[in-house]
């Protein structure tokens, strides 16, 4: 029986604290109002195509989750001995059983986190609208609350998860295995994660393109005119894609970088045999959202101020406590380490400060690349006077050039974090310190999490006002909040994104240690010299680039589907058009669902099978190949190719948005300083390039976050069979 | 002095034949007729145009030259010695020199070789114009016989300078150390070829677009309408992006690849004292060059054909001598080596077979991807009736789609051409392999190349006889040549893609076949599990995405440029729009020459730049940092990552481009069976996703071709200093 360091109560005293918090969040939103009778039918219809959605979406998750682990179970259970378990007391076929178990837990808890968050931030949307009728001020409430249940629901669960299951899987007495046997957990929750991205991701745009195209463009008629059949889909769109598939990203996210983190902490506690290096993370966690939620529970909207200025505040509260609940981790947990304790671990510290501040940093570019009052999408509304061509060109410029601070930033932080865990003098602290500043960067996961949900709620407030033929004064309540949360969805983008460049060194370091430990002996070396494992580089770039093919292709046939299911509507039910009779916002939504799911498939199994095809094809075409490496290669080249092409994605996606949106501010004049505003051909030339940058942005590019991970959580559960 | 194999005669005889073929092509150009006065006064506007930029560029690229000659032989010259090189009796100032003076040598044959090029194509233009006057085969022999002027011209060139340097610099006494002293040859022609590349393709998009934009979708005239001022400026944009760009590309990938091979010889030279390991791929190329030259003059168009099956048959004859060639040198060369010979080393000619047959493959899946007889065109344009934005996102799902078969193509080229290799049994073999199939490939390249430059004169052609006010019957014919012009461009793009792709883990090994020969020992691994390599791997990517975002925005700014000046000239003269002025075409033409030079310097310098200082930085941040990994996986990782993104980008572009083109065939029906032809709605929304694509197809993705090749060279050549 191991030692547990006693600050370790702050896991299980954050994790109930955080559940009780979002409780409390749930209960508070249930009691608002939720306006007028239209307003509530309006908001139960979202309601039942969400959930129809969910759950037809989550029963095929479940499905292919279950073949999954039971494949993985079994492959695991059916392969050779591996020495180290077996002398602990583990056959294979505990083993398997072990990582099926992880698998389906991690799959579930990813589906419930998913599932309850979406619930409350529909639930929230119709009283977010009733509450703009009261004051801004009661708006923002609702919609940052309804946004935090997702928040801190989500983390909460990936904590209490990968704890239950680490002590489950005998973290008290062989703590330097049980890293090992869980990291199914973190594969099954990034299985689901990619489904609900994929499946929600291609749901929204697809009903927000088709929507668009049918009633703007063909019909003539505005954006949410409740004539058009597709309005609730695409409503509908916003709470699947954007709240449920972004709450799965993160849910794997921190459940799959803190038992990478784990595993990395092994070799420290070898050394000393003190559980805290393994455990450090989890504590680290567990301050993380304690400082998340005194952040948020400071934000007050005030009347004239813009939202945004008092979520960042309440931001800003959040990495200052972070950057305290850190130091206590290290103090508490690390300083007395008999070996390797002392001042030198005040390094870990400044890796993990490495992680915090790029945190601020990722939100000070993302505003830069996407905010109308920088030069970016300045540049794009320019090049709208010439005509969607140009529009579009300058956006793939702007994207393309993001990639430059992407990079820049991940690269720095890597560097840093790296250097400075050398400097702490602990074995294999290097990779170790790229570790800790991921479990830094994450600390305000829950924060901006609450933040990105934010957005969809408002979003849909938006609409459902508009629906419900609001007052202008309503309207432009919800309007500004409407674009508050556009650019904390965009935030929440560039975040997810370099967390995930930041952690893939992380796990791809766990996947060395998890082969080395596998083999025995040391695996450090991934030379993409050799032929095989240049090949498997090459095709893992590939991989990244076929996979976004697929997913915008399914957003297009999808938005395909809408577009003629609508116009038949419009053409069979002539009364639509004229306002006297309802169209049925029930067929579209369900064919979008089908549609949605049908599609998401092809494309989730992409990163599923390569890494498994590409391994097992290149252990068995020579022997002469070693196929560790090319997956290996495969892992860290395909994020890195991942994260370029995402962040041109994201980023592009999300300037043309607003370029357009600046138009729609009549923020853009001509060369005689004539306003081009709403209707003007660069408006119209805008709305070309903001429908492109909607699949890129909301389809793929997320979708992308998800697979780089996918790829990790993959090839450190399935390593066995690549040995 | 070392033994020289007879059949090394192959050289110069291929060499001074190939000149004197094309000696034989100018003069028969020439003495073609011009055609009307008023076709000839286009011509000669055409001419002065393309002229005064050539002149200009290869000024300001000059300059840059001779100072990047002297700095990298200072550099060079002044580093601690070489301890090999100083065996041999060479010093250091020497080695210095010498490399300047290759570095110079390679930038003159590149600069000669794409300005005659030029010169031949722009004189061929006008004279096709009016051969097409009398019959399609006499245009079809025009336009080939001036495009193969460049394609032989330009390798003949790189065989000559890489064998004469090659002897210069003691590949008769020391054949070990010569491609060492040589590898700033290769050098120099990427240096030159980068700005040809960028400043051409700036010019030739810039003056498309903005001819277009100002014409087509303002004034609403006809493309090549003589009333913009921005036609002329278009038309010699063919010439100086098309022929000089592509030229200047094609020059420096055989000489490059030449000597990377000659490298990966030495290995074997140094076991068996026998220099036909060295010269082999030399006399592989002037196999080819005699293959292509029989090919070629075979062509002969039918009356009722398909140019494009006559340019096949010829090829396909180039092919089978390529195959038949290589196989004689393998024999000659090879078979009787002492120590290697004997039937082993026809593993070697099944490896050069790889390559020849890959760039039969490639030509096949370019096809499918850009023609619209297959469904990925026929989706794009499907695509286009709803709109541009729905165009746009299929091309780019088409364009990301076509990774898929660029990287298997390359990625089982590479395998089977490196096992191919170790199955020979030569020693360093496996890369040895993949440089033969290299030089397979390479070996059709005068043909590829003549074919490629059919395309922007017939394009040319096409525009002198719109603008002449040819009848209808004549453009009839021009236009069937310009389609086929417009696939050729697009195969050859193809092919020099593939082409550097597979030469990328040629120019690899020969880095590190030089950093071991630098250091001494052997330097066989580049770990990217270190942090500073995956670090650099990171930073090569995001090199591809920034330099490409630099030209995209030269091409849009230049673009800006023109449409302003062209749109002054309305405005102040209004006979223009009426036909009774003359619009200032010279005035265009030297804004777009202004601006294409201006705006190729930025993204020029990144790649220039970038090895070295990221090379740098590694070696003085931290002595636990290795530069010279750190510089591989630059290389490498920016390999994968611009073939992946030029693949998207060219094959994309082209798709589009015949999508439009589609529809104005009439090929597009709505769902009633009505004709969507030119000037439908989903006509107006190809030509935006054509306009999209052309900055991709011809400027970018070709650009990051000769990038890709340039960090080779560069790292090449300046790899003692991050030793």
């Amino acid at each position: 029986m191991v030692q547990i360091p006693p600050i370790f109560w702050i896991v299980p005293v954050a994790g109930i604290l955080t559940l009780a918090f979002a409780a409390w969040l749930i209960v508070s939103i249930m009691r608002k109002p939720t306006g007028t009778p239209q307003m509530k039918e309006i908001g139960d219809m979202i309601f039942e195509g969400a959930w129809a959605f969910l759950k037809r979406q989550y029963s095929t998750i479940a499905i292919f989750s279950v073949v999954v682990a039971i494949v993985i179970g079994i492959v695991v259970g059916l392969l050779p001995a591996e020495e180290m378990l077996q002398k602990a007391g583990y056959s294979m076929f505990t083993v398997g059983l072990y990582t099926a178990i992880a698998v389906l837990v991690g799959a579930i808890c990813s589906g419930i986190s998913g599932s309850i968050g979406m619930y409350i931030a529909v639930k929230s949307n119709v009283r977010c609208a009733a509450a703009a009728q009261k004051s801004l001020n009661e708006a923002v409430t609702v919609a940052l609350r309804g946004g935090a249940v997702s928040g801190f629901l989500i983390t909460a669960l990936s904590l209490i998860g990968v704890t239950v299951i680490f002590f489950a899987f005998g973290g008290a007495t062989t703590p330097q295995l049980s890293p090992h046997l869980i990291v199914g957990f973190g594969f099954g929750a990034s299985f689901v994660a990619l489904f609900a991205q994929l499946g929600g991701g291609i749901y929204t745009k697809a009903a927000d393109m088709g929507a668009d195209l049918v009633g703007k463009v063909e019909a003539g008629i505005p954006e949410d005119d409740p004539r058009n059949a597709a309005v609730i889909a695409d409503l509908v769109g916003d709470n699947v894609g954007d709240c449920a598939g972004r709450g799965a990203d993160l849910f794997e996210s921190t459940a799959a970088e803190n038992i990478g983190a784990m595993i990395l902490g092994i070799v420290a506690y070898l050394a000393t045999q003190n559980v805290a290096w393994i455990l450090f993370p989890l504590c680290v966690r567990g301050f993380g959202m304690i400082a998340s939620m005194i952040g948020l529970l400071i934000v007050k909207a005030k009347e004239n101020e813009n939202a945004m200025n008092s979520l960042n505040r309440g931001y800003f509260v959040s990495i200052a406590l972070s950057l305290i609940g850190m130091a206590i981790t290290v103090y508490f947990m690390l300083f007395n380490d008999p070996k390797f304790g002392g001042p030198t671990v005040w390094w870990l510290f400044a890796a993990g400060a490495v992680g915090i501040i790029t945190s601020v940093v990722v939100i000070f570019v993302t505003q830069y690349y996407t905010e109308s009052r920088y030069k970016p999408v300045q540049d794009i509304a320019e090049a709208s006077k010439t005509g969607p061509a140009t529009n579009i060109v300058m956006g793939v410029a702007v994207g393309y050039e993001t990639t430059l601070a992407t990079a820049l930033v991940i690269g720095v932080a890597l560097l840093l974090s790296y250097w400075f865990g050398t400097l702490s003098g602990v074995p294999g602290a290097g990779a170790f310190g790229t570790a800790v500043a991921t479990m830094g960067m994450l600390m305000t996961c829950p924060y901006v999490l609450s933040m990105d949900t934010f957005g969809p709620i408002t979003d849909n407030a938006n609409g459902i006002n508009e629906m419900a033929g609001a007052g202008p004064e309503i309207r432009k309540i919800t309007d500004r909040l409407d674009a508050v949360g556009n650019t904390t969805k965009a935030l929440t983008k560039g975040y997810a994104l370099v967390s995930a460049g930041l952690a893939a060194f992380l796990l791809f370091q766990s996947y060395l240690d998890r082969v080395a430990f596998l083999r025995g002996g040391t695996f450090d070396s991934v030379n993409i010299a050799r032929i095989e494992v240049f090949v498997g580089a090459l095709l893992a770039a590939m991989i990244v680039y076929w996979f976004s093919s697929l997913a915008i292709r399914s957003v297009g046939k999808t938005a395909g589907d809408i577009i003629s299911a609508v116009r038949k509507q419009f053409k069979d039910h002539p009364g639509i058009m004229a306002g006297t009779e309802k169209p049925n916002y029930g067929e579209i939504v369900d064919i979008t669902a089908k549609a949605g799911l049908r599609e998401m498939i092809a494309p989730a199994l992409i990163p599923v099978l390569a890494p498994v095809i590409i391994g097992l094809l290149f252990k068995y075409l020579s022997p002469s190949y070693d196929a560790a490496q090319v997956v290996a290669a495969l892992l860290m080249v395909g994020t890195i190719a991942g994260i370029m092409l995402a962040s041109f994605m994201n980023n592009g996606g999300g300037a043309w948005d607003n370029a357009k949106k600046m138009i729609e501010d009549d923020q853009l004049k001509d060369a005689s300083g004539k306003v081009l505003g709403k209707g003007s051909d660069a408006h119209k030339a805008a709305v070309v390039g903001d429908t492109v940058g909607d699949p890129f942005k909301d389809t793929a590019g997320p979708s992308l976050h998800v697979l780089i991970k996918l790829l990790s959580t993959i090839t450190l559960v399935l390593c066995p069979i690549f040995v």
